[in-house]
């Protein structure tokens, strides 16, 4: 069974300036619910100041219509306690492999995201038992700072977020730049059970799919993926920051897996925040499905 | 040895409405062999009625600079013998699995095309013994008109290709549909060499690159791609067309298989011409390339 964690309202959104109003977001989760997605990173509880975009996670959250699995980023304690007060009950945290990249994004050492994490999960796992916990791996493969990164140095970032107690560990290709080789060799160096590990590919060169392919191909079953493609750099307009839920269904479809997704639901899901935000799709599958041509 | 067969002067400039003077494609043709590229697929001689973008065939070709292999699309016996005319001794002929494509494309049945196209060959063999013959094989995976393709459909006519003496083959994913899984089962039903198969992807729905990532799993080195991803379907800007040659070779080098080409030099190559036809790149990494963003 594929899993496909769709992460465009809160992905696909935190770097988006121009501000998308709250019943926009709700209207773009209920599209991406509507179209069949059941697992939906809806937003985070980081600080306003550092995200004004997601500052409304506390009142977009009561706004979500039930049956996917929500679930929201949470940077600290301080958010985790915000999270908890609206019913929040999934929560991923965010580290990365390469301390560059740790102290420029959340201003903290690996080492010291993992205590704080810790702490996070801590007090979740005593407020609600039943939660569920993702771990993010950001320059699981390079970081734009200080280039490649060794599939030894992500496993050992993975196994110490699950001796933190996470459900899931999230390998992020965070500039895409990997090929399926170096999934092949990450995978090989991972100590993690293959159900406890989601991809989280960004298809910024093309090689998104193909990347996919090859998890698939080594057992993985969960996957990240934005809709619209939303989240691409907003200074290469066309080019593919996350994967394109469009594209990953697709894929997955045309090769047999059952989504249970309506792809042409899909490909209108994200066209409202698209048009506030005035960007055109960056996903082909959805280009071709919203298009006459063949 | 990869091979990267470029076809972005002829198959990416054949549909385009705009005329591109003959001196831009010239320019265009030479920023590809500065590039580094070794196989340039220049132009067709076409008929100018059929296709007015490629009426300046037989004006460009000797404005092509020596170094790369050149070759030419010739449709019938009259556009053999303009190309030869001009010194053209690698060309293609162009049919397809589907009966109802070939129809509406070339005006011919499959079983016509082929005995064209045996025709041609015997002549083309006559004049230039040291001649190249491709020979495209269309809709190798689905038609646009009537569907899915059976794998054993597409071998037989790449069989008889074979038999009328075309030294490669290419099969064509016209419509950008095929996922990785077809790819293996289309390998599987075929009778060639794999050194006689070169795989014509397009990127309609983002699977290009996977597919290529399949076919080199399988033993094949050839691909045809698209400077710019020039060849995208008119009607939905920034969807995929040809497979962008800047994806293919951002993904094989990062794959650790040496290309030759010049990953800077390339995504520059298309830029007068994408100009002049008022399109954007639609190659992900060309973006990726020409963009400061990481």
């Amino acid at each position: 069974m594929i899993r496909i964690i769709e992460v465009g309202p809160r992905d696909g959104l935190q770097n988006e300036a121009e501000p998308v109003p709250t019943t926009l977001k709700a209207e773009f989760v209920r599209n991406l619910a509507n179209a069949g997605l059941r697992e939906i990173e809806a937003t985070s509880f980081v600080s306003p100041k550092w995200v004004p975009q997601l500052g409304d996670a506390a009142d977009l959250w009561p706004m979500l219509k039930p049956g996917p699995l929500y679930s929201a980023l949470v940077p600290n304690i301080k958010g985790l306690e915000r999270a908890i007060e609206v019913g929040v009950d999934r929560i991923a945290v965010f580290t990365a492999v390469s301390e560059a990249f740790t102290q420029k994004n959340i201003n903290m050492s690996v080492d010291e995201s993992i205590t704080t994490f810790s702490e996070i999960v801590k007090s979740f796992r005593t407020q609600i038992p039943d939660g569920w916990v993702r771990g993010y791996v950001s320059t699981a493969f390079e970081c734009p700072y200080s280039g490649r990164v060794s599939p030894e140095a992500t496993a050992s970032v993975a196994d110490r977020l699950k001796q933190i107690g996470v459900d899931e560990v999230c390998l992020g290709d965070t500039i895409g730049v990997a090929a399926p080789s170096e999934v092949k060799r990450l995978a090989q160096a991972l100590n993690l059970p293959r159900d406890m590990v989601a991809w989280h590919f960004h298809d910024t060169r093309g090689t998104a799919v193909a990347n996919v392919a090859e998890a698939l191909e080594l057992g993985y079953t969960a996957f990240d993926s934005s809709a619209g493609g939303l989240g691409g750099c907003p200074y290469a307009p066309g080019a593919g920051g996350n994967l394109a839920t469009e594209d990953l269904v697709y894929f997955l479809e045309r090769s047999g897996l059952a989504t249970g997704v309506d792809q042409k639901k899909l490909a209108e899901a994200s066209l409202p925040v698209l048009g506030a935000l005035g960007r055109r799709p960056s996903s082909k599958s959805q280009l071709a499905q919203l298009s006459a041509c063949k």
